[in-house]
């Protein structure tokens, strides 16, 4: 499954040197990938809610082009893998025809003892 | 009572403009407030583990000087008006002899359905 | 003349004690005021690029309700006064027919010694 | 050459799930990053005085426990290999004997046009 969602990007998320600080890329995945979650019936305040909350075990970003202050992106989502208790995400960030970064991250699911539970099997559905 | 905390702006604090950002200042305040409450022993972390928040009420700043990134500024925090439900702070930041900002805050303490829980005596003492 | 923003708000704009933070609000003022810039024909890159900066000189802000984490709000930005070196804006954060705060903020321009510079006429337009 | 940097988190660093949000890992690493990079000769403000940049060109990290608002942090940089246009890092941030996270960036220098330059020589000692 994918899914792609748009953002502008922020004047206070670029830095002095002019562009996009890279830390604003790691907030915009996050974005997009709880919209998707959403679209999976992942609601991520319901999750929490319940107790639960799923971290970012690893993430890996490629920046490839710099982004600038009120520009329009898109992020795409498409899910990977997905173990008992992992599942992996990969996303494209583009600008127009620009790809600008790619990205892939690993998560879990904790109770609220921080001991890892089962993924939903929602998430198995390609 | 009063209390001061120094702290280094930040690289990914600044916008493309070259200086801080002003959002960054709020931070700040918060970070001293933070400081100040813990040498008159109330954690903010103790404070929410017993089902209280302390949020903020309102909150006026005057800019007065920019900020470059990697700066060393000083926070200075005086309590000032405390009444059975709310508090007020005043603030300034200081880099050397330059005052850059004042501010006052006003804060409250609520329950976990949002309700009016009254002041700890610890904030009246001055 | 005024002008109204609808921004979602962000997991990452929440704090530990559930809502989202106060410093976040900030930021949505000015997403908004940067919008209506364009809207009067004032982009803020184009302002940057020309070796002008235009910060805040002051802001006032009143925190009336909690705000939650994937919550859509409309900021409203009117145009209040205008003097030769500094203009005002008045704000409204509502969610629904809630409103959640009020702020109010001053600017000027500057240019690149950081010395004050004439408001633009676009400004004065009401 | 290796370079340790303490770093308490913020509260406002945390996120609804009462964790610090991952986005603000990355801030530390570029916080001890910048220091580490004073103490090779190169100060990032002077850098981009002489119009170039040094962006992120790739970055990964592990989460390996999660940390909470007021934690004190070390942030351990090591420089690891350098080549013409790009030079690498390696990062460990712990909390006492624990590691809380690991993780690897890649940059390079550029100009004001956004080309590739040299990488200084300051960072080929080690």
């Amino acid at each position: 499954m994918s899914y792609q969602h748009v953002i502008k990007t922020r004047y206070s998320e670029t830095a002095q040197d002019g562009i996009i600080h890279h830390s604003s890329f790691i907030v915009y995945l996050e974005i997009a990938r709880i919209e998707y979650f959403k679209t999976i019936g992942c609601d991520i305040n319901e999750i929490e809610k319940e107790g639960n909350i799923s971290p970012v075990v690893d993430l890996s970003i490629r920046y490839l082009k710099p982004l600038k202050s009120l520009e329009e992106i898109a992020v795409k989502v498409v899910s990977k893998n997905v173990s008992r208790v992992r599942f992996q995400l990969e996303y494209e960030i583009s600008r127009g025809s620009d790809i600008v970064a790619t990205a892939i991250s690993t998560h879990c699911f904790l109770n609220s003892n921080f001991q890892p539970i089962a993924i939903p099997e929602k998430f198995k559905l390609k």
